[in-house]
């Protein structure tokens, strides 16, 4: 998979040092209100499993959880093989700075194999045109919304739902068009992160801004790296909801599609929120 | 919570040793094809943090990353606080076998408080007694079976399929009531081993059975200790789909439900097969 060092995401999400210890920085390009977005973190903790010596095979299941804001500044990762199999491959990796753990992910990559294969999930209401949906205006928003072109279906944060009149959509449930800004070919890494793009369904269900922050994020890719070469820098469909809303932790599904129907990930959280 | 010592679900994730080491021992009554019922391993690892002296709050967030199957007999699970904070705690554990890691999990605790609340996701098809369905026989089926009374709703096993007339039936979806076999009230652990009581959905889609095996399991608690003391020994509401079958890998989601329409946990996994 060729990176593309120029970009801001690339720039985000690189890292330095051994193997087994990367270092990596924050960068003001993908800072959220608080810390940087986790998304960015995420794909930061997946390339460095990716980019390890011994990595067998692509990524299949990801998860993080977030145990403390990451400061601006240095951090580093701790990368350890867990168990390499014949088709499979298990990492733990932990984000640490001034030796305080921030946050920790497992990984399993495997070698994948042709067989039979269905997509059971039904795309959301078909919408061919990536161009379509209203634009977010990233404006009064965290840094990084300004590093992807979003353009929501359905659903929307305050004051997008009063601009479209959607005072009376009830649901958490949302439909966005989304892909790097500037364009980037997608690759495992960026799909991480476009995971992690929806914002936290609690601000689309109440039509407000409530303090909210994920503590854990998994990720099931559902592709390969022929199939994100064929994404190329299109845009991608993402589909959104909250399930329960329950004493201060709501977790959200979120899937990945194609322009041309494919499930490239699905993925879970689970986050706090302060009314 | 109260334990419930002599329940065979209690002996098979009973542990002993120290909070940071602990040793437990498989059990026949709850073995699998190969290795113990993946659920009865997540929650021994569950129930490991949970144990622990330093242990604050109750579960948000489980995720298990099964990298070998566990041969019988004993094992040692290592149990790490990553970091406990004002009102969330998050774990590593490792379980090994004679020094190799079996399996990886991490977990996320959470002092929850009231807030507003709200479920978004509609329940399955209403069914209103638990005692219907056709209940499954677990004769020629692995040991853990045994331990469940599972009633089936919709979708189902071979040879149940036929027995429905459900040859036609082409989605993975399955809806079924499940309780411990005997009778046990309801905890954090025993709702952990029933997230993973849905048969892989390959089974059900294909109507026959393959060679499957849980690589990535994750749980979100949507309930406090007293919800689950509310469900007591009655019978829970399981709801699983698969979203995609792809190279060898698919994901499945599930939730249960109470009999009084709570979602008390929403769960997905990503699960190896082979054709």
């Amino acid at each position: 998979m060729k990176h593309q060092d120029n970009h801001p995401f690339d720039i985000a999400t690189g890292l330095t040092g051994e193997d087994t210890t990367r270092h990596g920085r924050t960068s003001d390009l993908y800072a959220n209100m608080v810390g940087p977005f986790g998304g960015i973190i995420a794909a930061t903790l997946l390339r460095a499993t990716f980019d390890h010596e011994s990595r067998q095979g692509t990524p299949v299941a990801l998860t993080v959880n977030f145990a403390a804001p990451v400061s601006e500044g240095g951090f580093d990762i701790a990368v350890k093989v867990i168990r390499t199999n014949r088709s499979t491959q298990h990492w733990c990796m932990e984000l640490s700075q001034q030796g305080q753990t921030a946050a920790t992910a497992t990984a399993v990559y495997a070698i994948r194999r042709d067989s039979w294969s269905s997509t059971e999930l039904p795309p959301p209401p078909a919408v061919s045109d990536s161009g379509a949906g209203v634009r977010v205006t990233a404006e009064g928003l965290p840094a990084w919304v300004y590093r992807y072109d979003i353009r929501y279906v359905k659903g929307g944060i305050p004051p997008l739902i009063e601009i479209r009149d959607e005072k009376a959509f009830l649901g958490s449930e949302g439909i966005q068009w989304i892909r790097d800004e500037p364009g980037r070919a997608m690759d495992f890494f960026s799909l991480t992160a476009i995971c992690d793009s929806f914002f936290p369904r609690i601000y689309v269900r109440r039509n407000q801004f409530v303090p909210a922050g994920t503590v854990s994020f998994s990720v099931y890719f559902h592709a390969g790296a022929e199939d994100l070469s064929a994404v190329g820098d299109s845009a991608v469909l993402g589909h959104a909801r909250a399930n329960r809303f329950y004493k201060t932790y709501f977790d959200q599904n979120a899937e990945i599609w194609s322009q041309d129907g494919r499930l490239l990930a699905t993925s879970s959280q689970i986050v706090y929120f302060k009314e």
